[in-house]
């Protein structure tokens, strides 16, 4: 146990195709999710593009400043999949083919058109000293190496190595988030957010304005590690908005 | 013009709702075609929470090292909103009310309810030196200082403060993009495309599988700064894959 409790984590996304707008990323939200279930909070995002250097520099600062690090992007079979050989850069080690994910291959592609190629070998390929982390969908594993977690970019593989993943890594409380929603003008009801976080220490609330059907209103989100606190603030501060007036939006919006 | 006539830019998310998963980020992807669209290429995104040390550290380090930073998020009437304040903090000046946005803020709140509050007012608020960018959908403007942009965190809100900047910055060459789709898994096609973009100095080729109406295929994306390079190799590309025998989709996924 971490003597603050606080475990905290990384993501460092890796693609050309997020960097240039084609592609709406989707990891992020995923990811953070998935964390918070664990105890693990993301503190940090990057997102570089498919280049050595920089892939090296962000997995070294990331590592060294968090408790994990996880990674999406650029391990599948073609030339533009640089992750791995950047990860063992960053470690200092050589590549090698992981046999148990050689195996993996092997098998999963023993009776599909084309087989095992030389490029879907590739996937087989690992820093020196890593360890696997399985992927039901699609054969080739994500990739641990210490406090590094290499997941693929496709969401629904990333997910899934996610779900191999969950209850395995050690972390501290999730965060609770109880949302209050209400058609108020944020600006209206600064002061009122700012005494409610004020008197209840432990808790931070967030306030993020919206526009539907035509009117304007606000969810503020109360978090923290302990729920009861969280339940509690939540229901005070929608007291303390419905006593002012603003028609309240059931669990906000 | 700069030596090179390559011009790059970083972006900053502010937010712990994007951080926590709550929220879907939209503003990387529409920051990134419209700084394309103005010849200025996103080589980094970095997402940070709502805390000042860390807003400071990211913005001294990606100012420093790209061209232009643009951020997002945090410059609302509450008390979640420090992104000014962490600027101010960052360029060693002091926040100040700007008069115009002073002047801007009293015209939009001079008749809606409630009128040009204290918490309102916050959002006239800027480091020493800052100019303003125009918000025509909320009255509250961006702020610009030296190479940083102050964005809201809205997306529409922000697209309307990019709307105001477009053409105003110097940059080199849009990258172009050329999508070439085919019915074919990428690990059969590594070597071809390995193949092309070698053959094609000046390009790079992407590759971006998908799963559709049962059955997969990948896009293939060529970029380059010569636009005719781009589309002469995604011909080129799309003729070798067919000579494979690989069913095309047009203009891809």
């Amino acid at each position: 146990m971490k003597s603050d409790g606080v475990w905290t984590a990384a993501l460092l996304v890796i693609g050309d195709e997020i960097l240039s707008g084609r592609t709406q990323d989707k990891n992020v939200g995923q990811v953070a999710i998935w964390l918070n279930e664990q105890g693990i909070r993301l503190t940090e995002v990057r997102i570089v593009p498919d280049d050595t250097g920089r892939i090296v520099e962000a997995v070294i600062t990331l590592r060294a400043s968090h408790d994990y690090l996880f990674t999406t992007g650029g391990i599948g079979p073609t030339h533009d999949d640089i992750t791995v050989d950047a990860m063992a850069a960053a470690f200092g080690v050589p590549v090698i083919v992981h046999p148990e994910a050689r195996q993996i291959l092997e098998d999963y592609y023993r009776d599909r058109p084309g087989g095992l190629t030389e490029a879907r070998l590739r996937m087989a390929r690992v820093p020196e000293g890593a360890e696997l982390i399985p992927n039901p969908s699609s054969g080739a594993p994500g990739v641990r190496m210490e406090n590094v977690y290499i997941l693929a970019g496709v969401p629904h593989i990333a997910a899934s190595m996610l779900e191999g993943l969950t209850g395995r890594l050690e972390g501290g409380k999730p965060v609770v988030s109880v949302t209050v929603g209400a058609r108020a003008a944020e600006s209206d009801v600064a002061d009122l957010l700012r005494e409610t976080e004020a008197q209840n220490p432990g808790v931070a609330i967030g306030s993020y304005p919206f526009f539907k059907d035509g009117r304007y209103g606000a969810n503020f989100v109360v978090r923290s590690e302990d729920g009861e606190l969280a339940r509690r603030t939540g229901d005070a501060l929608a007291a303390r908005l419905r006593e002012a007036g603003y028609e309240p939006v059931e669990g906000g919006i």
